[in-house]
């Protein structure tokens, strides 16, 4: 019997049935991850399997680079072999970290591979894994088709001109591949030289010419515009915080003069400008009735070496400590106080935060929409066993478990879909526990739909893709 | 079988004999609730089930809400048929929220209801509960007698004038009904209009003319005379955070005329008023032996829309994340430094803190009473399973178990008793579960009286009322 | 059968397998304590139980006073035997706290004492162990050989000449006795009058003239020098937070000439002194190939009536809620800016903050070292069952567990080494529940390998003493 069997994370017989019974066979809506829409638009194959499973993933770099292994092996010069075998080496020691279920998962779903990697087999598996990737079923496309993948949300810069999702509609390729907006470099006004390289673009992108504050809002709504036209309903933010203030506290078209001078500028009027920049955005967003996302908590680019080196995301970030709940809630507030809150869905990777971002949710909820307000499932370094299971037991305690929208992968690869199938055997687990324990009624056909809402069903009604 | 049953909570054997054979048939000592005592002098009888049971519950009511419920079926111009009706229909999908364990052990003890409610059966269980609350058995004290409650505390202002209680104690009504001088409202100089309004209605029942902030401090005390007169022993505070500062950082009396003359205050005026006028108070309060309780972290009124419409109290309150350890380090210790700390009962919102407060009341438990320093049992949002078995296990890793005062309602309901054998249930199985996996020695006899001490026998000596 | 049996903490069979067949005869390397030198050179004999338990244990006395136990039978004039008597009195009231397991734990394997302690045992255990207290098997080198320590590293002031470890060496004396480089006295400038003191016998022992910073960091990197030759390759700091600062945000030298002249400084002058003192420290440990600790997050002596009786130390200080993320990511990079950050242990005392610190450490693992940044084992307060737990499961799901440098006493105890075992109880059964649950292959070698390199081999190798 392989490692992971039938009944990987199902520890009672009510888990069981609930997971083969009825979370199973859903449809998959991956509401949020970072494919590249070209790879899925030109059906993109892998060379081979590094290329596939190692290249971007920074959770296995940090691993690697933990258990001592040269950067060489793991973003340098290397062979893609020799990455592989680097890599396969580590995975035995990489016991009760997350890497260690996805790998063996991945190996299995996606390939048949039901051997644990380790260096012995490193090469044969290797191989096995490369040689499928040329096939048709293991091109981008159809690795998700092989998922049930029904939809997918991509992130995409407000200067994207979506023509890889526009290429994907007209071909009516499979799965339907829907863009998120996500602005963050249109208040990242820390950096002005970079700053003012994207105004440019994004000058060119809305065809408008960017002279005041003013100009960037008419230009971003336009970008808005084209965005909803492509079939956009979803918008997306990583902040460590959300900010607040009076509305006015500074001249806004002030700090935009400093800007574009070069001027430079307090913490305060960069958080500022951020605060009044998201409150029209969100505004906007709830207009054309999308659905908003809020990343908070990561503490990025901490090694600044490294970030030299190998540029953002390669590994250097890790969970904040900032204080959330006063200017979170009065964020919100604003918002609502003028009936203008989107729906909304708040991730947090803080767990010492869950209790925060579960109670918070409950005062915007104002029986306008069931879930309204979503507290996201567990992100990034909570995107585990743990992290999950304290995220759902918070929201069960704190919130209504019942009305969640469920997994998203936030994945940059296209070999993390199975993380679906690990969220809903905890999922599973956690209501059969429950049943086991005599916690909920033994009701397999009340709780079976619950599980199969929190799967698909309340994400395919919530979004309305 | 009904959902609810004899073992409800109870894993195995130890739990068991715990529960059944020890903590089942002690009395309850509820120190701290929201009760009214008008309706407790005047032994109330319920129109309805509605009226009973949904009134005022807000913890329902955000439930609702998030489950898309419109507000005119919650607090709105429903009839209370209609409002029973869409609650019956909510409760299904609560699972694993609290409110699902509540409502049917509720139904259960009260009224011998043993189905799980539904829309199905909501007509029905409306009438019949409906036709008991008529009965003499379910009257106010009916409801208090039928769970076995000896002593409660009510939470009160310092401007009631406590006839209720007079009347209950006259009367000689069971059971014992006690009040709690919770003085909030006299040091909430934040709105000045509301503030000065009501240090007219403390001038008139102190019968004091306050024309500076010793007169305050002496309305205050003669109010905590005449409290203590009728039986009250116990002091309530909610605040964000308990504040520290040198005494004299500011002039109390030039504050306290700025506010009598309505000009603003900065924020550390504001704070630094708190903190003067909470140290008189605690004074006061050691000077008469009495027990002191500080409920903190709590965000409030976290939607103004919501506020407008429905005033305080109506489920818009969340979880802060205030920081505490060091402000209430130093408060303690400052009234610790001259031997004026009184007995205090800490009670925390944010599980995160837990560690923080079970490991600071040990800083100040000097040998002087058997557990001084109580860390409160799991507050609001943590008054469920997960919450209490949290705090349950913080205050035992970190401090003393078996000098716990245990379980209180904090409850505006009446028909929130059974929460004292939901707590009873779930310590029963603690200590069974640490039995079963010998990490306690199997002696029933020893742990069987910890618990019964815990349940009763601790706040029966602490509080000595 | 005892309380304490074979398969303590061990909860299924694989726990059993992997502790009996691979943790339990692994020696063990307490690499951080707080032993005194001179009872190890001099195999102090302790003349009576409460002398060797008892005796500085502010874990008991907290507990002891929580119960109300008068001070004169904890710290105060009360006999050693009344001591004792009320300890055994109080300590069937402990169930829970991990004080119950330890004490049972190391009556069973120091003195072979099974009963349960109580006052009705408290005179023939109290004859029985201090009896055996008088024995060579019961010296202090000789419980350590029972334990089969083989290396340990006390805590060490710069100052001290280390005479104690030299007599140690030079006697070939068993365990192996390595001194700590521990200089928190040498930044603790908030205290200008005990500061000055220090720095007097700073300046003798280093046998430098010290008038200006210059001086004090040549000074500190003599006494370095010292503790090198002494074959101290560690270092260790208390701190409520790493503080971090541009480099030059003060004149450092114009901060200590005001120390010197006794002129008292601003808050941020006192931190920035911290900082630039420890960032000149960490790069001469990085220089010597050091390994460096730092024990973040205490609040300490909380109750200024009680240390104005009892001083430092004895059971007055808490948990805090500093903000840690940000500066601590900071400081670390700094140092690693100019690779110059050494081998790094992270000891945290906020639960809730065991996610900030499993992740900040990946942000400086660069490959250079296995397990090169360490986040150490549950501290203080956390050196529990749940608390050891959490700490392992954070760093498993956001670290890599299997390079981890395992247990550490950092008791002030010759009677707490049991602690290893418990750790190795506590590890060996969340591996072997894993297995149990189907989260883990059952490969018994492999897992039983890492658990021994966590208990053993990881530490050799790192430290390499």
């Amino acid at each position: 019997m392989s490692f992971i069997n039938d009944n990987f994370l199902l520890q009672n017989k009510y888990a069981e049935e609930l997971y083969h019974g009825h979370a199973k066979t859903m449809p998959i809506i991956d509401y949020h991850n970072h494919l590249e829409p070209d790879r899925l638009a030109n059906d993109h194959r892998f060379e081979n399997m590094t290329r596939a499973w190692l290249a971007g993933d920074h959770y296995k770099w940090r691993a690697m680079r933990t258990l001592g292994i040269d950067e060489k092996y793991i973003t340098g010069a290397s062979s893609d072999n020799e990455k592989f075998r680097k890599w396969a080496e580590a995975v035995p020691y990489l016991v009760r970290n997350p890497l260690y279920h996805w790998t063996h998962l991945e190996l299995q779903r996606y390939f048949g591979v039901t051997e644990l990697l380790s260096a012995k087999n490193a090469k044969k598996i290797y191989e096995e894994t490369s040689s499928q990737l040329q096939q048709k079923s293991h091109s981008a496309l159809g690795l998700l088709q092989q998922m049930n993948v029904e939809v997918l949300c991509t992130t995409d810069d407000p200067i994207d001109d979506l023509r890889f999702h526009q290429k994907i509609r007209k071909n009516n390729l499979q799965p339907n591949v829907l863009p998120t907006f996500r602005p963050d470099k249109a208040y990242a006004v820390e950096d002005q030289t970079i700053y003012l390289r994207y105004l440019e673009k994004l000058a060119n992108a809305s065809e408008t010419n960017i002279v005041c504050y003013a100009d960037l809002i008419s230009a971003l709504k336009k970008r808005i515009a084209h965005f909803h036209q492509n079939d956009c309903r979803l918008a997306d933010h990583g902040l460590e915080q959300l900010q607040y203030f009076e509305f006015n506290t500074f001249d806004i078209e002030k700090i935009f003069k400093r800007i574009l001078s070069k001027k430079s500028l307090k913490i305060e009027e960069i958080r500022y400008f951020k605060f009044e920049t998201l409150i029209h955005l969100c505004r906007e967003y709830h207009e054309r009735e999308w659905a908003q996302q809020f990343h908070l908590g990561a503490l990025r680019n901490n090694n600044e070496r490294m970030l030299g080196q190998l540029g953002p995301d390669s590994g250097f970030d890790s969970i904040g400590d900032f204080q959330q709940a006063h200017p979170l809630g009065k964020f919100l507030n604003l918002l609502d106080s003028t009936n203008q809150l989107a729906k909304t869905l708040l991730y947090n990777l803080n767990p010492s935060q869950n209790e925060v971002f579960a109670t918070m949710i409950g005062n915007f909820n104002d029986g306008s929409v069931r879930g309204k307000m979503q507290y996201g499932s567990g992100w990034w370094y909570l995107d585990q066993l743990d992290g999950m299971e304290k995220q759902i037991n918070a929201l069960s305690n704190m919130g209504v478990l019942s009305c969640f929208v469920g997994m998203l992968t936030d994945s940059r690869s296209l070999l993390s879909f199975p993380r679906h199938e690990y969220f809903r055997r905890l999922l599973c687990n956690i209501f059969g526990s429950d049943m086991a324990k005599g916690l909920l009624p033994k009701d397999m056909g009340h709780i079976g739909k619950i599980v199969q809402d929190i799967c698909y069903n309340n994400a395919k009604v919530y979004f309305d893709f």
